[in-house]
């Protein structure tokens, strides 16, 4: 089946965009899929019915439907750690029970939820002013990103997110903090995450050392009861989460607190019920017209297929501006792998690298790449309909006009000969003309999807993060590997340990030259 | 001379970077580089003195030293635009006199940062609560990330910037600020650039709702002084540059007013003094002891040479956590073209695509794909021996181990042998041990760099900043391009000038099928 997706993209090599939509008056409705108040719009790629049949053909094949079903029900789809993947159940609503092992994890769920529902309205009632998650990777990233994207909404004390082990980062968070008035929440689910751990002692002794009670300050997400105890946190201020949710999808549960704290507990619901709408338009929808799945497509036909190395996530919403490296780890940590699930070489290229910054500054910055560079980045446009400030409402105007006008520009390019016209209208002639034309060529046909909607609201941002998801499933499944481990991180960690004596003076004779030379230049360093 | 460097990386294909430190006990010190106070280590590369010496001779047939003199010395080596490339004048705080078209540029500079300085001691003095700066592109990420930079050294009013069109950035911005006490910084070149004149416009409204006196509250960057004058600002709270600026060159003069105002003139002074010192290097240094042209070679190789797409900038420092952005429009603007100084196709792909977070936050996200994907991606690491906080030090103690680490990771990797040994270790046995070992392997040979210095000071954050300019200057050399235009950005402004009254129901029928659905979408859903 790979063989006949790359036969299929090289066959594209020759193909333009432009044509496609003269030739087929239907392509913007073939390509585009709707659900629940959003569009997504895949016709400016190079991807025709038949190879977009024959990408179905091979999700099929390996077995989506049945792997997806697996998934939902609770199976043991995580093969290499054993575990189900159900972050779909801390957003499932409405059913009544999902047993897992025999006990019924919706009963859970809903009752950790309430608790936090408790405990935000509590933090939101009491005056605190500031509130710090203390977290790193999957206990960062997505409340991180939500609670910046959702800032209309914000309705209770401000958010501040500490992730890196550099003591810059607290250090910078905490300087203009109020001890007295400033809770914080340790995210770790092991409670020995290094990182975080660390930058937990270093909270705690800021607020021992300013004579606040740091028991009472504090709070954790984490489902090591017994070590929460030993830090002297009030159990009442403990969520956990099973082993069947994965850190990078775990926003949905006891790490949205700071988001639900920021938003409040109605509102942290819409943003679950925006989740569990994509995930039943997942569930039920037919692939052809299958939101996740066609973005998938997109991907597949683009890294796998046509060989691009990356794909740029390009959200024209300031509020979105840390979404790309939120679906840096959801999609790089999920589907950079280099085995199948059966240990075998992988059938094709694994996960690309994802990368982006909000439109309109990346237009200023590095579009220059994508509109005239060697390279082809596929590029992965959002926008919405409108913002939040009826007031600058002609901010919003020109913000859409931007996003629709890259999508067009690096489809449709400007051919030399144009450029020639363009210049001699502007009054060029002779060598200066003929100089000036190349530079002034766009080659085209580079592809694009665009998701646009009515409002970044809670409920909407809760589908893109649940499209994105089971659109890297849906990758996952047609590679055959498993998105749900992370072996990946385990050598860097086990060698970093290795690493922290040698740079107080222990012996580093064993380490390559490389390493005792930059170790020597760092110990020199230092007063 | 492509040619060999293409054969010289394909036969580097089946070489183990730890075998090549294994045979040479000087690797270390044959591929580093110091130059005053830093050292920049290339050694975990693939590339051999050969391989080097190859690429050095490609550079040097290219006309490296005569097209740098050319630069330096003011000639229009922007050819496209005919203008000299001088952002190095804007930080030569030694010569006496540098001659342009018949005027001495270096006595205009010093004027206008004896101009900057005394406003900027006005505005540390006046008791200014905060300054925002509006300005997008090569007027934002310079002054963004510095001022993040060297937040450690802060001692003014406290600096915010405003950059997108949309109204978000600037709503959420003003939210928490008071209006008598906040000053406005426009910086735009031309004093056209519509996101800055549309969030300038919005400034001044916001002012004048408040009852302030709008004129009194903004100061502009900006050589348009027709326009400044317009719009009400003072021609003494004006600054310009010359032409001979680029954008993305541009912190360096009167762009940086935000960070001078943050950190003072003298701390300003210093980050002007580490740029003119690495010019200094970049001029004199014999090429295989040169930084910016060793780290030129190391992304030659890895990109035109290896055929690695992107390369990662992995910064072990929460403060330059905006360096990725900065260096992709440094880095993707420059060198992201499509045909050489003639107009003739590039003789290698040219600038890869950069990205990149700080670690160690990076490592819980993406490093998974760095480690275990298909896809090779070149780190370059960067990390101070010691930090701004002393009472944290063992927190930057971790940091710089993991940094460490990571490098010695990747390049190691861990064999399916020693998986399986691990593994046995564990307990693991039989079937079990035979599933997890392939997922437990890494392939290792995975290159980076490192640069390593004592602390970040304003010193060094210019060093560091000049550095990565003379790098992207050797790679467009070497590839023949113009790193210092951007006919690229030309294209997508154009048609979203076109594309504005279409949203508000122009006729768009003449526009592709995906766009014309895609407006048709966002008309019905705005309120």
């Amino acid at each position: 089946m790979w063989d006949e997706v790359r036969a299929a993209a090289h066959a594209a090599q020759s193909r333009r965009i432009t044509d496609l939509f003269a030739t087929d008056p239907d392509r913007a409705a073939t390509f585009s899929v709707a659900a629940d108040g959003m569009l997504l719009d895949c016709s400016k790629t190079t991807m025709t019915s038949a190879d977009r049949d024959t990408l179905l053909g091979l999700i099929d094949a390996q077995g989506l439907a049945a792997r997806r079903a697996a998934m939902f029900a609770g199976q043991p789809v995580n093969e290499t750690e054993h575990r189900a993947v159900l972050h779909t159940a801390l957003r499932d609503l409405t059913s009544e029970a999902l047993t897992l092992a025999g006990t019924d994890i919706l009963s859970d769920i809903r009752a950790t939820r309430a608790r936090m529902a408790d405990f935000a309205d509590q933090v939101r009632a009491d005056g605190w002013r500031d509130v710090v998650n203390i977290g790193i990777g999957g206990s960062h990233l997505g409340p991180e990103m939500a609670t910046r994207a959702l800032s209309p909404y914000h309705d209770g004390p401000r958010c501040h997110f500490v992730s890196n082990v550099d003591g810059a980062d607290i250090a910078d968070t905490l300087h203009a903090l109020d001890p007295a008035r400033t809770l914080f929440i340790v995210a770790s689910k092991t409670f020995t995450t290094v990182e975080t751990m660390t930058n937990a002692a270093t909270a705690r002794d800021w607020l021992v050392s300013r004579g606040c009670d740091a028991g009472a300050q504090m709070a954790a997400v984490s489902s090591a009861t017994d070590k929460t105890a030993k830090w002297g946190i009030d159990p009442a201020r403990v969520f956990g989460f099973g082993d069947y949710v994965g850190g990078r999808y775990s926003v949905w549960g006891p790490v949205g607190l700071a988001l639900m704290i920021a938003i409040g507990p109605h509102r942290f619901e819409e943003f679950l019920a925006g989740a569990a709408a994509m995930d039943a338009h997942f569930r039920t929808a037919t692939p052809a017209r299958n939101m996740p799945v066609m973005l998938a497509l997109t991907g597949l036909w683009h890294h796998q297929g046509c060989g691009h190395a990356t794909r740029a996530v390009l959200p024209y919403d300031q509020r979105l501006a840390r979404l790309p490296a939120y679906l840096q780890q959801l999609e790089m940590e999920s589907n950079g792998k280099g085995v199948t699930m059966s240990g075998a070489p992988p059938p094709a290229p694994t996960g690309p690298v994802v990368w982006g910054e909000p439109g309109t500054g990346g237009q200023h910055a590095f579009y220059q790449l994508i509109h005239q560079g060697t390279q082809v980045v596929p590029c992965e446009f959002m926008v919405a309909a409108e913002g939040h400030e009826p007031a600058l409402a002609h901010h919003h105007r020109l913000l859409v006009a931007n996003c629709l006008a890259q999508s067009e520009a690096l489809m449709r390019g400007r051919s030399e000969a144009e450029a020639r016209e363009m210049l001699r209208a502007a009054g060029l002639t002779g060598a200066e003309l003929d100089r000036q034309a190349a530079h002034r060529a766009f080659p085209g046909n580079r592809p694009s999807t665009t998701l646009v909607y009515d409002r970044l609201t809670p409920h909407r941002l809760g589908q893109i993060i649940a499209l994105y998801e089971h659109r890297v499933f849906v990758e996952g499944v047609a590679l055959g590997i498993n998105s749900f481990d992370q072996w990946g991180v385990e050598l860097g960690k086990a060698l970093a340990t290795e690493m922290a004596p040698l740079i107080d003076g222990a012996d580093a004779s064993a380490k390559d030259g490389s390493t005792r030379a930059l170790l020597a230049f760092l110990r020199a360093n230092r007063r």
